[in-house]
């Protein structure tokens, strides 16, 4: 990070700089909309570029930057991360689950292209960004099998995306005051935090962190991503629909447990402070440079004022 | 193989074997049903503990066998294979795709536990196949990489099995007669073949193949993928729903192409037999014990008559 910048103009030039990398090795990864089945290619592209903050790739990339990792050597694992969360993304849209027409100001895969394709292109995302990990020859071997078991732990079940996403659905419908927060912490653990402490963990294996390291980076990751779920919540209940990009009070309508709904936006807003001082708390434990992670932190917060 | 034994008693004996070890495994592998989210896994065992012929595991240790791979270090693979299949299963199932209602003879997933449950089943047992794979000791991280990648490719876009379903569903509603044998022999190729030639290159990269008996072992699994293709469209139409234990004349009723529909069923009859022995010569060119690989062509065959 260049001293002479303000650290909130660093952290925006890191993002941007993020999503250009990213953009660029989606594109190469991914089959061009010409080949066939075109249509499949195409739904799983508009899904891909669909406007995402690339998050995910952000901590990859900031984490193994903190710890010395080549630039290069973090991208197709960060391409991986996001494919992972997009394929959740679509299927995590359709009517069965929670049934969303919207998603960053534009119609979702299965409005656009029809509720077989979209399964289909989630089901390709998730396979593609296991074959990108393996194919990964920048990366030995056993770095590789590390990160296809810890991301396949971090999506999966019973302790990953897809089993948090199964929880969420069934406590849909109950008074959201009622859900005990351990459950809803729970569900926000395995749905969005998993797969930010793999992002995280993965940016740091690949910059070769001693075990310790490891262990503090897995605390603010951990924080990194009930950071998340708030914002997410409070965006939510704060920001009208054109600016948000997705339906807003969708999560109210579908009777969902929020943040908002158990503690008021008020108190909400204050645990996310709370919340974020701890991941950068966690970082005091690292020597290294981690002002572009403690600056994400800071991000995530921002962009609910 | 027991050289006292009649070929299909050893064969029959050898399927039944495979049977146990793979269930096994798979219930080692798999999250029991009174892990939380429990309708998750409930729905998971469902579909994977329905009665398959695990005809994908059968490839594997029937392979890995001929190259004399020790029999354990070839379960975990299996298993995972078994796992894909059993994941493109509940997906192709689902109403905005197949839409069936039975399966072996039982209620499909959605049936059972809901359409959203179903394709978190599905999502679930992918990423479970992956990281088993990945977190295998028995194998070395290189093969482990190489397997993944393989069986990814198999599995996704734009040479695996997403991509054949994606096809199929393009050609569902034309006149099945129109529909080119070549494009017919591509879907195929992609829906059901790669998956089957990804097993039996698994096996064979798990016994240590050299490189053109692994060219011999494609050539084989490629037969067998169209084989399995042909003779599957053949029960479709020749057997009542009882025995078939899905839906019979599905595929007529979908409009789907079909090789007894391009050739009628007498055709299709014979170019099975002449599937099968071009199966079984690919096998001329090992040097290795490949009876039980013979067995298994004939197998494929013989469950049509």
């Amino acid at each position: 990070m260049a001293d002479n910048l303000h650290p909130m103009t660093a952290i925006s030039e890191f993002m941007r700089q993020v999503r250009d990398d990213v953009d660029a090795s989606l594109d190469l990864l991914v089959p061009t909309a010409g080949v066939r089945p075109k249509r499949l290619h195409e739904a799983i592209r508009w899904s891909l570029f669909a406007g995402g903050k690339r998050i995910r790739p952000a901590i990859v990339y900031a984490v193994g930057g903190a710890f010395g990792a080549e630039r290069k050597s973090l991208g197709p694992s960060a391409a991986a991360i996001e494919m992972i969360h997009t394929f959740s993304l679509i299927h995590d849209d359709l009517p069965a689950m929670d049934d969303d027409d919207l998603r960053r100001g534009r119609e979702t895969c299965h409005v656009k292209y029809g509720e077989a394709t979209a399964i289909l292109a989630g089901d390709a995302l998730q396979t593609l960004a296991f074959q990108v990990l393996a194919e990964d020859e920048g990366l030995t071997p056993e770095i590789r099998i590390q990160l296809i078991a810890d991301i396949a732990r971090a999506s999966g079940t019973p302790k990953g995306m897809v089993a948090g996403q199964q929880l969420d659905l069934a406590f849909e419908g109950q008074d959201p005051v009622r859900v005990p927060i351990k459950v809803l912490e729970l569900i926000h653990s395995r749905k969005t935090g998993a797969l930010i402490s793999a992002s995280a963990k993965a940016g740091a294996i690949i910059g070769g962190a001693l075990a310790d390291e490891l262990v503090a980076i897995e605390r603010y990751a951990s924080q990194i991503g009930l950071l998340f779920q708030v914002t997410d919540d409070l965006l939510d209940v704060t920001q009208a629909t054109e600016t948000l990009g997705k339906t807003a009070g969708k999560d109210i309508v579908a009777d969902k447990a929020t943040y908002p709904r158990h503690f008021g936006v008020d108190e909400t807003r204050k645990m996310a402070v709370a919340i974020r001082d701890e991941a950068c708390e966690a970082l005091a434990a690292i020597d290294r440079e981690t002002s572009l992670l403690v600056g994400l932190a800071h991000l995530i917060v921002d962009r609910t004022n």
